[in-house]
């Protein structure tokens, strides 16, 4: 591909904040021209764009873990791509890198910038694997389940959300590491796709059940010897029902609340567990823990390469489907790892 | 003082279980003769009976992290006394120990078995810190504090029920370690003492704020720069309130939630916190961590006799008060370490 400044770079920018759920009118689709490189600078085509739920988080404007998106700013996201023009040594063309390039079609990025872009290999791994199993969702993953549950084997690992890019990864390492592995999806498709496929011991379709003691008594039953790990990504009356399960000295790593996402209270029911049962609760952003991230990608990469990790995911198609995709995502659509495909 | 098996010895056993709140009704008295001893036994004739929050969690007949107290036995509880027979050879006579021996005025203990009985200096520190500061609840502060806050100078320490045998320790080793101390406690009566004499740096009334908006802005104004560390005796709006005012990687040692003891709900109302603050959140229990306690008894003990450590008791008088002084504890209305003094 040769590229002249005539070209235009389709982007996604934050139009407004949501009021409660996130809708299209929150974006808005602009098209830019694409400078010129400067020293150091290269352009990355996107082939696909990742969406996350902690993109939602961004979208408030409220008290967060990171600083707001700005409004008429592209959206944040991890992209994976090729480099077509080039302006440091280290990067060719037709290079294949992972990076933030956000919610556009192509990115310019400052490849002196430690972490900005890196290149990945292809030969064994699926370019987009490296925004799921073997990206930011694996190694988040990895660390809430190797560095705060740290299960030994024998042990009881309940995930939520555990079809998707970061619960599907738990679990299978939850496996590997010789403890029981129950997932909690939403869904029967879900749930046989977690037991069959991904090798869980149990799943438990989440939305069967609209009254507490039928979540507690299929989770009671799933769990014969209580819950030593929980990780979580969900929280609310989910969240409650598997604390009622823990064990003693339990950890329970906090990876996502998405049901609080639109600003719905979604308060602990009896908190008192934590005492009674010594319970450590834990929360985390994997982005501050960038020392693991080599040892993680290098376990996640040689699993995936090896077919003993599996993945699934969901592709929407083109840029322009982005934000439905996400709003998708928000609400259990996906199955798998949600991706934009973009060429 | 000679002993014979004419000697009665009175004691206050568990009657019945509590339905809600605790009342006199669910104790009894009983008169039991005291048996002869047998070879490594000793007598032990209690001063101090000391009463603690978690007695009443062992009330409850459901899940907790110990054992229920068994009906019609005498109620579980830290002593301090003095030998008065002997049938040990590292025990004379007159000897000042600790141990648990119970809602009753003498205890015949195996002075074999590990822990059930320890010598104690009376010479600088009053026998009656054994129970307090220089004891279970001391070892508590200094655990949760150190173990699990692990306040760096300059952070902030909040800590609920400040005045009270656990509370007043944790703020004073907080400053210690170059924290700044804020207490929470009921009535103006107990901050003052808290700010004026104990040194916290600020304290706050929360039954001065029946909403949760005020209790809110004082705390914001106790503590400018967020807080860093909770330490909490007592769960519930308190609890939501200090941790809505978490920093990022705050730290949250659970040690008692006392709101709840009589079975009420006591929900989080915010848990996404712990994710959007990376809080980690741990129970404990001071008993399961024996290993510190040399160490911590020794910094206490010397706290004490060097008057750096200040704590104040409130004392009830003869066994028969046992159970109001124990549920006027449960009601906030002592000041202090609770204790009943026996002879």
């Amino acid at each position: 591909m040769s590229l002249t400044s005539a070209h235009l770079n389709t982007q996604i920018v934050l139009a407004s904040r949501p009021t409660g759920a996130v809708t299209p009118d929150n974006f808005a689709l602009r098209e830019e021209p694409i400078p010129e490189l400067t020293d150091g600078q290269v352009l990355v085509r996107h082939h696909y764009l990742s969406l996350d739920p902690y993109m939602r988080g961004r979208m408030n404007d409220g008290k967060n873990y990171a600083a707001p998106q700005a409004i008429n700013a592209v959206m944040i996201g991890g992209t994976v791509g090729e480099i077509v023009a080039t302006r440091h040594a280290k990067y060719a063309v037709g290079d294949s890198v992972v990076g933030m390039g956000g919610w556009q079609q192509f990115s310019v990025v400052d490849a002196n910038q430690p972490g900005a872009v890196r290149k990945v290999d292809t030969q064994h791994v699926p370019l987009s694997a490296y925004l799921g199993t073997v990206g930011m969702p694996g190694v988040t993953a990895w660390y809430g389940l190797l560095k705060i549950c740290e299960p030994k084997p024998g042990q009881t690992v309940v995930v939520t959300a555990a079809s998707g890019a970061v619960g599907s990864t738990v679990g299978q390492l939850a496996k590997h590491h010789g403890a029981r592995a129950v997932g909690i999806a939403g869904g029967p498709e879900k749930c046989a796709y977690v037991v069959n496929e991904l090798g869980f011991d149990a799943c438990i379709d989440y939305k069967a059940h609209a009254d507490a003691a039928g979540l507690y008594r299929e989770l009671k039953a799933a769990t014969p010897d209580g819950v030593d790990c929980l990780f979580e990504n969900v929280g609310g009356r989910v969240m409650d029902a598997v604390l009622s399960r823990m064990n003693a000295f339990g950890r329970v790593a906090v990876c996502g609340m998405i049901s609080g996402y639109n600003g719905e209270p979604i308060p602990m029911t009896n908190p008192r567990l934590i005492l009674t049962e010594r319970l450590r609760i834990e929360g985390f952003i994997v982005s501050e823990h960038m020392e693991v991230w080599p040892q993680a990608l290098h376990e996640l990469g040689e699993g995936v390469a090896t077919g003993r990790i599996k993945y699934r995911e969901t592709v929407a198609d083109g840029i322009t489907h982005a934000p439905e995709a996400f709003i998708g995502l928000l609400n259990g659509r996906n199955f798998g790892k949600q991706l934009v495909k973009l060429i």
